[in-house]
Formats: C-alpha cells, structure tokens, sequence
C-alpha cells in the first residue's frame, strides 16, 4: 500500500483533488485515503474527477430550499386546476377523431419524423431481480421480455407506415440507461440481434449519476474509497440528452417528433401513431398521455395546472380533500393520471437542453443510505432515512411548454404497470402484467371475428365465467409483428375458433397443448 | 339389513314413494334401495318425501327451453338499453342531495320501518373455508368477522336514528340461511350474544334446497341413499319468504322498507339511509345498489333494460361489442354493476311471494357433481360438467316492479367482495377486503382532521409513498359503533397524530405497538 502511495503523479493529483473537494466543504470524501491501496485511490480519484462539487452543492442548497411539507401541500391545492377540456383529446371521448390522428401519426412515421425514446436507467429492485427491467419475461406464453415486445411493436409500426405509404421508413428508438444497466442492456441487444431491428437505429446513452448526501449535504461513501452513487432520476434525460449530442443525432435524421417513454409498462403503445397525430394537430410541443385515475386515493400522480402553468403532481403532494374533489360529471376533478408516456418535438427537447435544463431543480427523496461512518470506519445500514438522493424528473419540463396538450386513453388497452414481484397483494406484478396483456389479446381475437371454445367444444362467453379462485383469463398472445394495437386479424381468426393456450405470430396460430408451457 | 328392510309401514310407504317417482320418471333414486340399511333408508324416504318431483320436471323443461348460447346472446344486444339518468341517483353526480336522502332514510329507521336481509345461504367454497363466510375474519387489527361488522352497523344506525329523532327503533335483521349454514350460523350468533342486539330482532330462516339433475333431466344421487342437493340459488329468497311467513312478519312489525343484501362484501352499508332515503323519495318499489363497471371485461352483471324491462345482465351473457359500447361522455354505455344490494317495498314483496315467484324460471348452472352411477353403483368424480343446478336470483323480480330506480354509490367507499381464497392473483381475497375497509377508515380519519405519522413523528402523506412491494395501506379501523359511514369522527381525531395501527372503538382510541397484531 506503501508503495502504491508513494506514486508521485498520484501524491500531486491526490493534493488538487484534495484541496478542490476541501474547498467544497467535502474533504471527508479523503479520510480513508491512506488505508486505500493503489488500486482504490485511482478508482476513487477518477470517480471524484468528474464531479463538480461546486455544482452538487448548488444543486443541494436549491433542493432543500423548495419548502415542503403539509403547509406547501395546502398552498398547492389551492393552485391546482384540472387539464381543461380543449388542451384533452380521448380515446374513449373523441372515438370519432381517432382514425385521423392515427393516420397523420402514420404519415409522420412513413416520413422518417418520429422516435422513441425509452426511460431504462432504473434497476429492478422491487421487482427483485437483478438486471434491467427490460429484460424480464413475465411469463407470457412466448416468454418474450418487455424489450421484445417493445422492439417487435416498432418493426410493426415501420411495416404499417410503409404498407400505408409505399415509403421504407425507420423509428430510430433512443435507449437511455445508467451506469448500472448500460452494458447487461447492450449486451441483451447484442445477444438477440436487436430483435431484428438495425443496429445503427439502435442507440444507447447513459444518464448521469450524483452523490447521495447526508441531511447536511455531505456526500456519503458507500465503501472507504468509493462514492455513494444514485442515477439522477429519469429527468436526469435532459442533461444526458445534451452531454451524449442526442438532440444533435435526431435533428441529423430529420426526427421531429419524440414519444418517451418508461420501460415498465408491457402495454406500452410505442411511438402511438394516435398519440403522435394528435399532439401534431394540435400543434403542442409537449404532451402527456394519461389514463384516468378513478379512486382518490390511487398512487398516481395528475396532470394538472399550478398557477396556469402544466405539471405533475404527484401522489404524496396532494391533499386528501383535493384528490377526493369531482366536477358535476362525478368524476374526480383531477383524474389526469400521469403514465410517464409523454411528447416532445426535437426543438423544443432542443430547447430544453440548451436553455432550461440548467433551471430545474432536484426534487429531495429521503432514502436509507447504506455508508461508511466518517469517524469510526465502521459500515452503518440504517433502520431509517438518514440522507437524502437528487432526482429530476421527465416531466419536470412541462413548464416549459409553448402549446401543452393530455391525451388520455384507457387503461386496459394502454397501461399495466411491471414494478413489483409476485405477492399476494398483486398489484403491478409480472401476473397482472401476463393477464393484462393477454386480456387485451383476447379481446383483439374477439373483436376480430374469433372465438374461443373450452375442451368440449363450447363457446366461451366473452367474459368467462369465473371457475376459480384464479380468475385467469383466456391465454391469449398475438405477436405484435401481427398487430400493433388490434389491427389486421381478421384474415387469422374471422369466423373462427380456439382452444386456448393460443399463439399467434409471424410463424402463424398456434394452439398449445394444455399445461404445455 | 334385511329385518330393516322388512319393516311393514316401510314397505308400504316405500312402495308409495317408489310409484310417484317412477310417474315422475325418477324411479331411478331407488336404485339402490335394497342394498340401504334400515337408517338410509328412512333419511332417504324423509327426504323424498318433500320433495314434489312433477315440479322439479316442470323447473327443468321451463328452464331448458330458455335458448342461450351465441345466438341468444345476440338477440339480448340488440335489446339491451342503458338506465336513463331520471332513475339514477348517484352519490358522485348527486352529491348536493345526499344529505336529504340520509335525513330522510334516518326518520324512516326511527320509525322502525326499515328491515335488513342478509343472503347467506352460500358455503364459502371458492373461499375456503369449511364455515359460512359471514364467519369470516378477514385479519383486520379488531378481528371482527363480517357478521361482527355489519350486525355493529346496525346498532349504531339504531343509535343515530334514535339520537336525531328521540325515540328508541329497531332494525329487524332477516338471516336467510341454507341447510349448509343453519345451525353455524345461529350457534355462531348464539356465541357472540347476538353482537349486542336484541335476540328478538335477528330473524334466521332457510332457504329451500333443489336436487342436481344429469342433463336429461334425472335426479343424481350423491351415495346410494343420498339425493346430490344444492340451494336453490339466492332468488329462493322468495319462496322461502313465504315458506316461511317472513313477510306476514315484517308487516307485523311494521317494517315498510327492506334492504337485502349478499354476505360477502366488507364495506356494505346495512340498511343505508342514503339508499333508503333515496328509494323512497322516488316512491320505488324496488331499486338496485351499483358501482361503475369502468373496464369491459370486469366480471359483473349489468343492471339495464331489455325490452323495457329493468333486468341484470350477467356478465358471461353479454357480447364484448355490446359491454364495450361508450356513451358521448366515454364511460360504457352499461354501467351500472350490480353488487347484489336491493331495496324492496314490504308490499313489493308481498305481491312477489303471492302472485310473481311462481312465474319465474330457473337458471341452469353446468357443473361437475359427483354422482352414484345408476348402472354400476360406482361413485363417479367427473372431470367436466355432467349435470346442472337449477337456480333463481334474487334480481330476476325486477321485471315485476313498477318504478324501479338506481343508486350509483363509489366503489372505494361501498363494494369489496370476499370470494377467493389469498392468491398470487389477488382479486376479491381477504388481504383485498381487509386493506379496502382499512384504506376507507384512513381517509375517514384524515377527512375528520386527523394525521398520520411515522416512526420519525413525520406526518405521512394522505397517498403514501410506496416504500415496498407490499404496498400496504395505513392501518386503521374504526369501529362501527364509533361510526357508520365516517360521521361523527371529528371529536376523536381532529388535529391529532396517530401512529398505526390505529383502532378507534367504544373502549376509546388505540395505538397498538408496531408489528403487535
């Protein structure tokens, strides 16, 4: 260790490191540098060198000067209005406006405009798994990953559009990802030849990473010679969208249009032709899809206006009464519910980047910080909250808009959230998700014309009967290389029936054996 | 064996019995009686004996030509129209008057004019459990079971009746049991002192029982000397009302007004003034209880008319077209899901046991039944339904009501049903039905100016911050002795932090210790 210490480059640069992160009021960060071996001091040096202490410190004063608490959240009720009538369009409202939208959205795609952007930075850790969301397989009788599926629903829409409009196109599709899930992902990509996407209109980047910090503002250590390190929030989509040139890369391909999205949800409809149409005719530049939010007290966060300006709030800022308040329709007044899908336009993310990013402020998230105690050594887990990580969010931009609009569509075509494991509470697991999806397929079968029969050849009501405790419903899987969102079954299943399991992909329908998977 | 057999008086009646069911074509039930000791034979006999075997043919050819299938189905589509809004009253949509309605159900129940009727004749199979459901406790901190629950709501109506009027009242409470659930229950009720009402004002009586047909009509038998017998569905209500002279005694009483209610749900308002209030202030004779249906595909019957004639439609009835249809303000054109609560007049009633229930049909439930073959003497265990159950269902006498209304009320504070065992899947279990009636208690606390807080003394948001996959509400029960429906709170909770678990009860205010329950 002695000898790796007395490295002379080392020695100097450990010194300007020492004397910047002291000026900083982070000098603490050091204390175990005489115990670390060569090795660890170059780790930790370079981990250090990338980070403007000045700027974490900026960033902290700000956060904790936003206030909070029970009184911010009375003050922010009496601010809040629900999205008006004219900014919203509806699936389940405006039924009669969504072939139009959907055939602009295509016409957009068939010209090479739009993108998908997707939010993958986060790990699976109330998932419980121990890689990228992305990568679960949830059980569906195909067992395809949420990647898959997203993947195949791109391919999908490139053949609509040019089916439409006799022009080759392609849906570059950003893929934002963190330290922690940037090589498992490129790797799975790798392994399954992007799911038969080209490569080149693949294209990773990273979000950055800050400190966690104590509730005085000092940066953790997670070992003696490493960093306590967080990814900062998928808002932290802006900064990394101007640091790794992305902006730049969409412009150079003529991409206008940006659907984002989260990497969580196995409905999710990518780059929605409807959604797109939609905010094109609108003329926004920013837009939220969302579903409507029916019990006052769902954890979801709503679309609303503060102060006539559009944001999120979310769940844990709002009142009781407020969340409980409906408009003479019966319906909760703020029903907005936010599902992270939103809309940007290249120039206004080109905006975002090179003007507001730098105005945003971390939102506080109070965390138990597993750390190394910087008097004793000693490796503390806390049994509560005892710091504190920095995040941004991906509608934290909202506020920029020029021309805001809220499409909102119905949950159980649209949105079924994967976020924890089995349980018996079941909420937004791998079984709601299986069963969501294949619900969805089982109706995309009936409105096509098919049915389904039991094993003694009986029609099955298209809302079966229940004949156990496990209300499963029909398994029922159509390729999105079949269809995107219903479309273009009827030559498979018009007039027909199945026995379930079925199977319906690019290889044709396949009924499988019961209990066969 | 053959000294029983040889019993003269036996013989004789054998002999009678054995020439009525050969005239009814189920001679077969005797198949076996030469084998039946002297024991087996007598319970046979008696349970032949009351048994009109030309009826139960009549059931069975009426409720087969009833049609059904695809076709059927179809013709139903066309003839299905939405409840209009002037018999709707809804709890979202109406909420100015909601107090005029309460105040007006209040004085009824003052009056002594209001009974309750609980079905409970059902097993709780899919649940589970060997004992009635109304037996179940759910886990709830207090571990009341659901007959605990709704006979505390009942007293403290009584109470408030009595507080706002001045003069003492009773709510008779009618039990409809099975033969299954008769003598548990009424111990069950013995054990627990009648849960603090009066014995007099618990009234229990039994449902009638049917035998299981194979599908050419003939009785099966369940072992040699036992007819294979199940209840007959809870629309034997009726029957049984008058088997039993249940109306004659609600007239003695004075009653005016019923409301008749399923077992199974947590949150059911017993005997509800709002309900009541509303039911008689549009002079109905009969009116249903719903929560919006707001996905297609949930399965519950809809309430709405066909050929102008209100009705239930059951959700394995319905085509996915039709179940999908959406009004100009996007919610589904049928809405209106039933949740098995009813409001009768006592005359209403009265015109059904003695002029309407005899012209109702049978509906016919394909199941599997276990069954003696008459030809081998084996017990057979099918593996696919190889008989029916005829049932009625307590809203086919709808049709006979000559105003009929319905009263929308919000799931979240109303409906959460216990019908499956605890399950991955996680629907209608009891972790379902505690956390609905917990979630409703803790906005109870908070809409009366109470807090939460946590381990830290930090006051939790009124939608808490998911802090882990089990996503668990805050856990909080008030007695209904303490308060019906959220009223009355105030003087126990205003401006006050709790911790959870939180009891509230006629003992006082408890905090229990942290994982203590």
């Amino acid at each position: 260790m002695e000898e790796a210490a007395g490295d002379g480059d080392g020695a100097g640069a450990a010194a300007a490191l020492g004397q910047r992160l002291a000026t900083g009021g982070q000098g603490h960060v050091l204390r175990f540098w005489p115990e670390l071996g060569g090795a660890a001091r170059r780790a930790l040096a370079a981990e250090l060198r990338d980070m403007d202490v000045a700027e974490i410190n900026r960033f902290f004063l700000r956060a904790r000067g936003d206030g909070g608490g029970a009184a911010a959240a009375a003050r922010l009720d009496a601010r809040m209005e629900p999205v008006p009538r004219d900014v919203l369009g509806s699936a389940s409202r405006d039924r009669g406006l969504l072939p139009g939208w959907e055939s602009r959205g295509l016409a957009e795609i068939a010209g090479s405009r739009v993108a998908a952007l997707l939010l993958a930075g986060g790990q699976g850790t109330r998932l419980g798994v121990p890689y990228p969301k992305g990568m679960c397989d949830v059980g569906l009788p195909s067992r395809k990953t949420l990647f898959h599926l997203q993947a195949q629903r791109l391919r999908r829409l490139q053949q609509l559009a040019e089916e439409q409009h006799g022009t080759p196109c392609h849906i570059p599709w950003y893929i934002m990802t963190s330290g922690r899930t940037m090589e498992s992902t490129k790797e799975f990509f790798l392994k399954h030849h992007y799911f038969g996407l080209k490569k080149e209109n693949v294209i990773f980047f990273q979000q950055g990473m800050l400190p966690a910090l104590g509730f005085d503002g000092k940066i953790l250590l997670e070992e003696k010679g490493k960093i306590a390190m967080a990814p900062d929030g998928n808002g932290g989509l802006y900064r990394a969208l101007g640091a790794h040139g992305i902006v730049d890369d969409m412009e150079r391909r003529g991409v206008q249009s940006v659907h984002v999205y989260c990497v969580d949800n196995i409905l999710v409809k990518v780059a929605d032709p409807r959604f797109i149409g939609f905010c094109l005719e609108k003329g926004a530049d920013c837009g939220a899809k969302v579903v409507e939010k029916t019990n006052p007290t769902e954890p979801v966060g709503v679309v609303c206006r503060v102060d006539g300006v559009y944001q999120v709030v979310e769940y844990s800022e709002i009142s009781l009464a407020t969340a409980q308040k409906r408009g003479p329709d019966g319906r909760l007044l703020f029903n907005a519910g936010n599902i992270a899908n939103h809309y940007f336009t290249t120039a206004f993310l080109k905006d975002v980047v090179n003007t507001y990013e730098p105005q945003l402020q971390h939102h506080i998230a109070e965390k138990k910080i597993p750390h190394v105690d910087i008097a004793t050594g000693q490796l503390i887990q806390p049994e509560k909250p005892n710091g504190i990580k920095m995040e941004k969010f991906v509608f934290d931009i909202f506020q920029f808009s020029k021309k805001f609009v809220v499409y909102e569509v119905l949950r159980e075509d649209e949105f079924s959230p994967l976020k924890n494991a089995d349980s018996q509470n079941g909420k937004d697991n791998p079984t709601t998700a299986r069963h969501a999806l294949m619900s969805l397929h089982h109706c995309w079968v009936l409105n096509a014309g098919g049915h389904f029969v039991d094993e003694n050849g009986t029609r099955i009501p298209a809302i079966p009967r229940l004949k156990d405790a496990n209300d499963l419903p029909i398994q029922c899987e159509i390729s999105p290389l079949i269809s995107y969102g219903g479309e273009g079954l009827e030559k498979y299943v018009k007039d027909r029936e199945f026995r379930a399991p079925l199977i319906i992909d690019e290889d044709g329908i396949h009924e499988l054996v019961k209990n066969g998977m």
